[in-house]
């Protein structure tokens, strides 16, 4: 059995309101669910394997050729096909930030290194130089996330380009995640898409899973401009990877543009709206660029939130933190209210003090 | 891209009535399709981890404990899994046969071993010798197909056992595919389910996709007795490969045993009626015990056939079989009977000659 390393245990907390997945909050839109539906009704076919109508409006959405998008059954497959295909031998990874990056990466049996976010640097990555350092002595690939997970923190477009001009020089790889992209405040600017000609090094993540809130039917995508590598990432994958569903929900979604739009102000919006909320109750609170956010507080917050009938995530699992850091999703306004009733039930009569 | 090496494109066939596909006649149940749409409703939600329903069905279903079950997104992810996992140095496939064991196999470098099914022999795998000949010179894995596909031979329960028993005194593994076990006669007469406490090198593999016709939302499983082996294979592969509407869905299709058995006898019905009037065309057909037909015909037929809006599988590319080899899928009366205008309309002037 799979262990649950991560948030959206809803399984186990069925009367919960869950704050430990990052979904877009205005839930999944009904063009979505619908066109699933009626893939639904097409099930005794097998997939298309060559998912061309999901392949077409991808690359019209992303304005990017058809042959540089690699799909998958959600972003987390992705990440174990590049880990397959590439078999680096050396990673470097953040820490803290998403598991699977390095549960993929020792199923190869890569070396992982971790470079430590630190908390007197509000566990930002600041500087090229401790990565880049790595990547001289012989790392062969680099994991970033941005923005990262569970922090919030965005990484520097100059910081992110020096190290990826430094992976080129030194025949590394770059995986960077940006399923949380679409959720900050200008996504154009800190996306590294424009890069991937320049860069064939590069290889970009992406997920319906959180901008259309879609976690349950499983995908996301990839882009690169080196087709070797998506060729290879390909054979370590059977033909029938997309289900059905899963490609006419893709299709439907990729036209929720306003969608998409109307959730980013609404979650820059309440994040600064909680963020405030929290502090007063004394929480250390981070200044998130993400739909979530991360802060510090009592070391048993997750099951006094559950007596609340509130699930939010314990972030003690991730390499690099500790008991007491915990991450919560941005919801709808009266969701985020109940959130912080939970939190001010608990914390409100004495204002929390941090060790 | 991926190419189509396999039966089931609709997509580039909309109008064929699809014979290259070898799905359940009788169609997805309704109940399957009622609890996939429930299941989209939910996909705002992560699929849970633990797969507990889904589990607790299966092993109610196969009877079996929980523990020894390992799930993936259509038996095709499992064959990928398990090549990841166990990564085998040389492995004896036969040909023909299913092309994903060769695939996923050479996908982690392993060098694959050919025994050739002659068709003197009807394709049939008659003695245990050139398999186990293999092993004893060091291949570690042995991969059949029971019944086999494109073939619908079965193998006899003896051989299977006698290179199962080779294979553990080698401290070789065998995998096991019986996809297409439900559709025989005598199902528990042939399977090797009641080996597995005694041979843990043995990996059986099962799909939900033919039988109950589901192809399109995939899921498959596999059962071995072997934990650690289940265990790497779930550390090969993310923690949400199965989606919700796949795990509802297949929890709704185990209740379907009645639907099971009908296809059951319609499919030996059909088969036997088929056979003796395609042979009447002068066609080759091979003795099927599965839910298709093998055959051979003249060099041009998929193209004559899809003139006659009816798609079936040239076989040509399976690895041991040249152009003029076909597989046709046994439907509904009704449906088979088109196949059969089709072939009388293309060969009925005059009887087919083999070359």
């Amino acid at each position: 059995m799979k262990k649950q390393i991560h948030g959206g245990d809803v399984y186990r907390n069925p009367d919960a309101l869950d704050f430990s997945a990052n979904m877009n909050p205005l839930g999944t839109p009904e063009s979505v669910i619908l066109a699933a539906q009626e893939g639904v009704r097409k099930i005794c076919n097998y997939p298309d394997v060559r998912q061309t109508r999901l392949k077409e409006a991808l690359a019209e959405y992303e304005q990017v050729p058809e042959e540089s998008l690699v799909c998958g059954n959600g972003a987390a497959e992705l990440i174990f096909m590049f880990a397959q295909a590439l078999r680096p031998r050396r990673a470097v990874v953040l820490a803290p930030t998403f598991a699977e990056y390095e549960l993929a990466l020792k199923s190869v049996g890569c070396q992982v290194e971790h470079v430590r976010l630190l908390e007197e640097e509000e566990f930002e990555l600041r500087s090229a130089a401790s990565i880049c350092a790595l990547v001289s002595s012989g790392a062969d690939l680099v994991c970033l996330c941005n923005p990262n997970n569970p922090t919030g923190k965005l990484i520097d477009r100059e910081v992110i380009l020096e190290i990826l001009e430094h992976c080129r020089k030194h025949n590394a790889r770059m995986l960077l995640d940006e399923c949380f992209n679409d959720f900050i405040d200008e996504p154009e600017q800190y996306t590294l898409k424009g890069e991937l000609n320049r860069y064939p090094n590069l290889f970009l993540l992406k997920a319906f899973t959180k901008r259309y809130s879609m976690a349950g039917i499983r995908l996301g995508y990839g882009i690169s401009s080196d087709a070797e590598l998506l060729d290879r990432m390909r054979s370590c994958v059977q033909p029938w990877n997309l289900s059905i569903p899963a490609q006419e929900a893709g299709v439907a979604a990729l036209q929720e543009e306003e969608y998409v739009r109307k959730a980013r102000h609404l979650i820059a919006r309440e994040r600064g709206w909680m963020k405030e909320e929290m502090e007063k109750l004394g929480l250390k609170v981070y200044d998130s660029k993400a739909n979530y956010i991360f802060f510090q507080g009592p070391r048993d917050l997750v099951e006094h939130c559950l007596e609340q009938k509130v699930l939010i995530r314990d972030c003690s699992n991730y390499i690099g933190l500790e008991k007491g850091f915990y991450r919560v999703a941005v919801k709808l306004h009266e969701e985020n209210e109940q959130l912080l009733k939970a939190l001010r039930y608990e914390l409100g009569g004495g204002i929390w003090q941090r060790l």
